[in-house]
Parts: C-alpha cells; sequence; structure tokens
C-alpha cells in the first residue's frame, strides 16, 4: 500500500493570502504544533520582496529558527521565486527548495514577465546550482489543470515541461491546480502518464478545493500513483476578500479522509486541529475546512 | 453513459436544521428558482408535528401550491415519518413519499422509538398502503454508512433492510449517510451490492459533506452505478450552532462536477446558485457550498 507523504503549505500558501500580518511569535506556535503532529515536510514561507507579500518578510527568520536546533525534525521547504530568493533561502538552511513554472503563458508572463519557455530556462539553471550545492529540489507545472486567464491547459503543455525537467535529471515533480479547475478524471490522466515516465519519479499534488473538488482529485491523484500530498491546516489559502474564496486541500480533512480508508500517514490530527483552530480566532475568520470544525469521526454509545 | 437525476432536498432536510424561521413567500421564491433550474425532483418538505419542527408547518401549504398548477412541472417529494404525516401527504398531492428507517438500533429508538424491525414492519405497511393508492415511493435506509451514537454499521445489516424493501416490491432504494461518516470505498462497497441484487433497482444516495468527503462519496456512488443524488442547494443542512457543522452535499458543487466531468444532467447552475445567495441572505449565515460563492469555472482572457 502507498502511503502518502504530507507536505504542508499552510504557512507559505496559506497565509500569504492573509490580509492581516500574522506576527512571528504566532507563526513560530502554529509551526510548532504542525512539527508536533508529525507531518514529515513543513513549507515555512517563500522567498519574495517583502514589499509585495509583506506576509512572508520573516521567512528566513523563521528558517534560522527552526533549522538551528538538532535533532530530529521534519523535513523544512522553502519556496523560491528568483535567483535572489535562492540566494537567501542557500543562506539561512532551506532543506527543500521548490521552484516551478506556470504552463500558461498568460499566468506566466503576470508572475514572472517571461514567458513559459524562457521562465523554464531560469528555473533549471537555478534547480541546476541547487543540485551542485548539495540541496533538494522540487520542481513544479503550476496551472497545470486549468488557468483563470486563458482557461484550459492542453495536457501536452503539461507534459513537455515535466519532460525538461526529467531530462535536466529532476525527479521530484510537482503538478499544481493553481486555479482549482481540476476534475477527478484530469488528474488521473495527468498524474497517471507522468508517474507512466519512469519508476523513480516522486510525483507531488497540489490541489485546491475552489469549486468543492479537492479532496475528490486527492483521491485520484492517489489512485493514480501520486506520493507526496501538498495541503494547508483548515484548508487555508482561500482570499476572504474575492469572489473566489476556495483555498488548498485541508490538510486535517485528508489525513482524516486517508485514515477512514485504512492508509496511516502517521500524523497525529489533534495538533493540527488545534492549530487551525488557533489560526481560525487569530485571523478572525472562519477557515474553509470541515474536520477542524467537527473533530474526527466519533461516536458515544447513547 | 448514466445521467444522474438530481433530488433537490434543501428545502426539507436543509431547513429543518436553521433556527431562523423561513417565511412561506420566500420559500415559495425559492422552489421557484429550483423548478426554473430544470432541477427533476424537489422536496418540498417533511410532515412532521410543527410542534417538534416549526421550519416545516408550512409543508402541506407549499405542497398545495405547486401541485395545483397544471402543466410540466418536476415530481414533488415529501418525506414521512409516520401514518398521520402519510395522510396529510395524500391529501396534499405528494407525488414521491419518501419513507425509511435506520439501520442503528439507537438511532431507530431515538427517532421512532421503536428498534428497527419494528419500524421497519411500519414502514412496509405505509408503502403497501402508498402503492395500492398508485403513488411512487422511495424507501430508504438511515445511518447506512455509520451512526453518531453506534459508530460503524455492519454492511449485512444494512442490506437485510435493503432485501426486506426488494421482497416487497420496493425497487427505489435510498441509503443515507446521516452521520456523514461514509468513505469513498465504504459507499463504494455498500452500493456496488444494492445494484448487483436486480437491474430493475433505481439505487439513491444522500451524502453529507460533514467530514468534507462529500463529493468524493457522490463520485464513488456514481462510478458504482447509482443514478440518483440527492442534495441541498447551496450545501444547506449543517446546524450552525453545533460542533458538526456539515450539511448535505450541495447540489451546486455536484451538478458543477459532473459538468466538468463531461456529464450533463441538464440543471441550470444559475438559479440554484441565485437561490442559494438568497438563501444566505436570508439565514444570515455563510452556507457550506462553494460555487454558489465562486460561480462556475470561468476564465478570462488577460
Amino acid at each position: 500500500m502507498l502511503i502518502p507523504l504530507i507536505h504542508e503549505v499552510g504557512m507559505r500558501d496559506g497565509l500569504q493570502m492573509e490580509q492581516k500580518i500574522v506576527e512571528f511569535d504566532h507563526k513560530v506556535r502554529w509551526i510548532e504544533g504542525l512539527i508536533g503532529s508529525g507531518i514529515p515536510v513543513i513549507q515555512l514561507g517563500s522567498f519574495v520582496h517583502p514589499k509585495y507579500v509583506p506576509q512572508m518578510a520573516d521567512t528566513d527568520a523563521l528558517f534560522r529558527h527552526f533549522t538551528a536546533k538538532g535533532g530530529k525534525r521534519p523535513t523544512f521547504s522553502g519556496l523560491v521565486l528568483n535567483e535572489k530568493g535562492m540566494e537567501r533561502g542557500l543562506a539561512c538552511g532551506v532543506d527543500l527548495f521548490c521552484l516551478g513554472v506556470s504552463a500558461s503563458e498568460t499566468h506566466s508572463l503576470k508572475n514572472t514577465r517571461m514567458p513559459v519557455m524562457e521562465a523554464l530556462e531560469r528555473i533549471l539553471a537555478m534547480a541546476r546550482t541547487l543540485q551542485q550545492e548539495g540541496r533538494k529540489v522540487q520542481v513544479s507545472v503550476q496551472s497545470a489543470f486549468g488557468c483563470g486567464f486563458e482557461g484550459p491547459i492542453a495536457e501536452a503543455k503539461v507534459l513537455s515541461i515535466v519532460d525538461a525537467y526529467l531530462e535536466a535529471g529532476l525527479k521530484n515533480i510537482s503538478l499544481a491546480d493553481t486555479a482549482g479547475h481540476a476534475d477527478p478524471r484530469q488528474v488521473a490522466s495527468l498524474f497517471s502518464q507522468v508517474i507512466r515516465r519512469g519508476d523513480s519519479i516522486e510525483c507531488t499534488c497540489h490541489l485546491h478545493n475552489t469549486f468543492g473538488m479537492g479532496i475528490a482529485n486527492c483521491l485520484a491523484a492517489y489512485d493514480s500513483g501520486v506520493q507526496v500530498f501538498e495541503s494547508a491546516f483548515g484548508g487555508l489559502g482561500g482570499c476572504p476578500f474575492t469572489a473566489v474564496a476556495g483555498g488548498n486541500v485541508a490538510t486535517e480533512d485528508l489525513v482524516h479522509m486517508f485514515s477512514r480508508l485504512g492508509i496511516e500517514t502517521g500524523i497525529d490530527l489533534d495538533p493540527v486541529i488545534a492549530t487551525s483552530r488557533e489560526a481560525a480566532d487569530q485571523l478572525e475568520h472562519d477557515l474553509p475546512g470541515c474536520v477542524y470544525k467537527t473533530g474526527p469521526i466519533s461516536f458515544q454509545q447513547a
């Protein structure tokens, strides 16, 4: 049985959408809660200019805080968008560097001011540097299942980027449903084609619940052989100030479903739920997840 | 391709959980919105004593209002719990009578003060009367996937009730996940066993999204051959005043997913979404559904 590996991205993809800046001490406490649950990979933040995403201004400090300690600890990942971010990540102890390009030309131009192939060359060069430095690298294809600007994205376009990654020796590959457009059949189709490309590929899914299909998409990914699941505690990631409110798949909901299916991730839900409840209090709004509200399925003799 | 048939239960299973009483005129407008969407079966209410569920006090009046008109219209269903309710339903023009028993002894005792087998005999007698009157009947097994009091429910227990229905010639059978405990593998297992019992069975699922698995469970039911889906506009049905907040699967989210999969239900989402938005305003709280907030997947050239 394939044991799913959870990559918690709430501190990055969740918080970057929040208007209210979360203080460093609160972030530390939330991350400690997530570590306590046994989640094996935790993304602490992204290396972007604080002018653009003030919420991520303390990313370097968080890495220094958590990687300074010795002993057994999770893998800490960070999202890097450019060479400057990579230098910052190398300096503060990132374990796993997450890089990527969008499969949508419009999305790529908006995000990076570069067409997809140019952005890809840049990412490949950065990945090469990181591998020479002996760091772990995950490469992603964003907007892999559809784009909020362009609509449908051709599978061939996504797979051509995947093939460029594989040719460069990059085997840790994530497909991200940035816009939340993915449906379960599409997820199965695309991931099956990636996984068919070789046994040594470590396949990651990053799925949002924007239109309510997030958990069904995760199950389709699992059934297709995907092993790594990026999710956010509480389902963080929806912007409460826009019409399109769906966030990431909620870590609790996902771990809980796997557990109901008899697939044990080794993650203790209680500290994740406690962290989500604290985040909802602190951020002053409900989060989109279910299980942080209900707790796991339980029953009591009447 | 199996075309799913939506049975909208928001006016009953949704509203009965709401503290704020919805006025008759608002109910009429919401039902008109649902009719306008082309939903083929709409549950208008339940025939319970108004002392216990004041929200359902105008069920008879709603049936009289909507069944008096001639012309093409959806099937209107009503939930009936006892003989008195059946008489009321016969008097006010219910098209499809929904009856059922719980597979959980504790749930059955709490709901009906009868053990399951005794409740079953009573339901079978009522169903016989209704068939003699020439009315359509749907029979259900509640708590078919687990019980909030007892926990797991044996499949054999559920199937023994299904077999009693089939022996009585009742072919329209619903399995209801009253507590929201169902997971996709369990849904597939139980429905496959029901469907294997004969070609003429019309199988219905009634699934809640309490723990976030609702849409994944619907897809598992569809893939197992289930044709009828009970859902509620906006995902109504969660009680906003309890810890366990999950409602029914949202009609919009379900129809939208089917549409993304290329499975057309013939339902126009716009009036359903408009109705959910009006209900959220009127009930003064967010509903748990996604698509009524986001609208269907769309994109715009930048």
